[in-house]
């Protein structure tokens, strides 16, 4: 969001961010949305075996579909922490119920941060009547600020979606994550509160097809966090009848959530630790979409192709080399290798003809393609990635818990 | 292997090692192994869907069971190199097999070194007759480095097997391999010679059972190359009947195969290229030994992991998480993690009692192991892998093709 762009606001809900002394910087670490009643909520959890605690009272509260508020805090992650970790997200989530004057049932939690130690509820607690007068309705800047870890920037988007004539709903997404990259600060946090009416059942379907070729096909390293959480609300502040079904504004709807989560999740790429390059790989002709995602999948998850990129060196040996790991059958004398504009290699082999000087120089660029055309099926796939370079080594090696 | 050791001998083969003009550098770049006649042989190659022309005529020709001469270059892979590729391996085992006065089909060819350039098979061919005469019983050193790609060392071992009373079979290894970590410069290669008579089915069934906890199960990034290649023969000079079976001298046999590739895969991880340390994982009370497998790949091929252990960082918080990662069922508060003899998470939690500072103490050492304990169950699997430091972004991205 550039600065002289109006605060993003989307109506029925209030935002609020502070710092309650989590984090030993002083830094804002503690944030909460608000509805003005309760509404609609659907969400996406981890899928790593290990869930933090406030991940498994979240999952659990949300089952019924409908939310009140969202409280998040970042600088701990309360993860593998136990029955503390549990009753810790009962007594803050009640902390700021009280305050709210809300259902605790209500108040989703969520946390990002130090993995392994004992939540400071005290200090969340003794913020919580600090934290609910902070809420405003432009306030989501501050939220977005509230639940950085290693992020060099807040994570906001505003959208507008038509929805028959002369009717616009508003789509506010905020995100925190720069990969699980940062020593013990892991996760990625997503958030999407919609002015539109719908259903809770709607709202699920529309984050899930969302998140698959988004959220779920981005990679900073590989690893996926204890904490990673998508929740979307819904105040239906708009006044028209509820999206759901197939129609033309259920699409519409569908979309712009996947467009939001799209924006946000390359956000977060270009926000990985070090990253100097952010890569579209495309994989095309494959003979299924799973194979389509498998070989995407490896190329864009190898550390010698993420070191390649870093280094600007067309090496699409180990692409293929790569994409043969796959566990995917296709045939190496087929496969067709574009970085940039430039072929690099075509049938299995060196295009030659100075193609890898060429793609050298596409590879300067900090935004490009790489294409691999694995043979003549028609299913594709795509993942977006970033290099990996010595800063991803000094935060992730030399930073010490 | 010390200086003032004889060098490895294993009666029935003879070894060359020369420069013909591959590398640049003008480094040592063609090995020959040769059999006094056609003996049984096996092998195991890469699983990777692109194979390059070594491993597609390699393959083709163990099929029968029987070869008489290795033939190695470093310097080229020979891979993504079309049917030229192809060609040119026929072409060079055949002027190998006629200065040797062999059958060319018992010429078994490996390559190792740049993907997707022609083979200066040139170089090769007008060699044969140098390579052959450098031919001797005690040349195993000078073949071990000529095979050398990124190695800082040669890789040799040499065993006693005690096969019944007063017998002794040699085993010889030699491989060359420091991860799939080089620019273009991929490749594990390991030979396996011994004076013990055998047929090569069962060559192949010890040499696939010992790959299986040793080259199977290391990693020094998660890539497997285009070349990777492990070949065993059996001269059978040594005057006793065939091995074979499951009496004891077979199970002697075998695990003694199974040794001499652990010796050759640790001497491997710890030549991965900036590792400082080697780390031998396992994985206990998993409820089967898939599932144990499968969580140890999956810590062992973490980044996050790996960069804590090249920065000696206690994160078990990040282990648990890959473990999470692993597709697994577990119950993450059961678990416990030992670094070195420290436990520093028990119950999924913390074990705290300064237990970090002590673990951090113990992960200074260039080698130590780390234990996870999942659960009640009975099945283990191991792993070992080393850090990923500085060094390997230096040569993976600062190096060009």
């Amino acid at each position: 969001m550039s600065e002289n762009e109006a605060p993003p606001v989307v109506d029925g809900f209030r935002f609020a961010g502070i710092s309650c002394g989590i984090k030993q910087s002083g830094a804002p670490d503690l944030g909460l949305i608000v509805a003005d009643e309760v509404v609609p909520a659907a969400a996406l959890f981890t899928r790593n075996t290990v869930k933090a605690a406030p991940v498994v009272i979240a999952a659990d509260r949300i089952e019924r579909g409908r939310a009140q508020a969202i409280l998040v805090n970042s600088g701990n992650a309360n993860a593998c922490t136990g029955k503390e970790g549990i009753s810790l997200v009962h007594s803050t989530t009640e902390a700021i119920a009280a305050a709210l004057g809300a259902d605790v049932d209500t108040v989703i939690p969520a946390s990002t941060g130090i993995i392994g130690q004992r939540l400071p509820a005290e200090h969340i607690e003794g913020a919580a009547e600090e934290l609910v007068a902070d809420l405003s309705a432009d306030g989501a800047e501050r939220f977005a600020k509230a639940i950085m870890t290693t992020d060099r920037w807040p994570k906001l988007v505003h959208k507008k979606v038509p929805l028959g004539p002369g009717v616009e709903a508003t789509i506010v997404g905020i995100a925190k994550g720069a990969g699980m990259i940062h020593p013990n600060m892991a996760t990625t946090l997503a958030f999407i509160l919609t002015d539109a009416p719908t259903h809770s059942s709607f709202l699920h379907k529309a984050l899930r097809k969302g998140a698959e070729d988004t959220f779920n096909a981005l990679t900073v390293d590989g690893e996926t966090s204890t904490n990673d959480t998508i929740i979307a609300m819904a105040s239906g502040k708009l006044p028209i009848s509820p999206i759901g079904g197939t129609d033309r504004d259920a699409k519409n709807f569908t979309e712009a959530i996947r467009s939001v989560l799209e924006e946000l999740g390359q956000s977060i790429v270009k926000d990985g630790e070090g990253a100097e390059h952010v890569v579209r790989l495309e994989v095309h002709g494959a003979p299924s979409e799973d194979a389509a995602k498998k070989v995407a999948e490896r190329i864009a998850s190898s550390l010698l192709v993420k070191t390649a990129v870093h280094g600007c060196d067309p090496n699409w040996g180990r692409i293929i080399s790569a994409a043969g790991m796959a566990g995917v059958a296709f045939d190496p004398n087929k496969v067709e290798i574009r970085i940039g504009d430039v072929v690099v290699a075509k049938n299995g082999m060196a295009a030659g003809g100075g193609a890898e000087q060429r793609a050298a120089e596409a590879m300067k660029e900090a935004e490009y393609s790489i294409k691999i055309k694995l043979g003549p099926g028609n299913s594709k796939a795509h993942y977006t990635f970033c290099d990996i370079g010595h800063e991803y080594v000094k935060i992730n090696a030399d930073y010490h818990t």
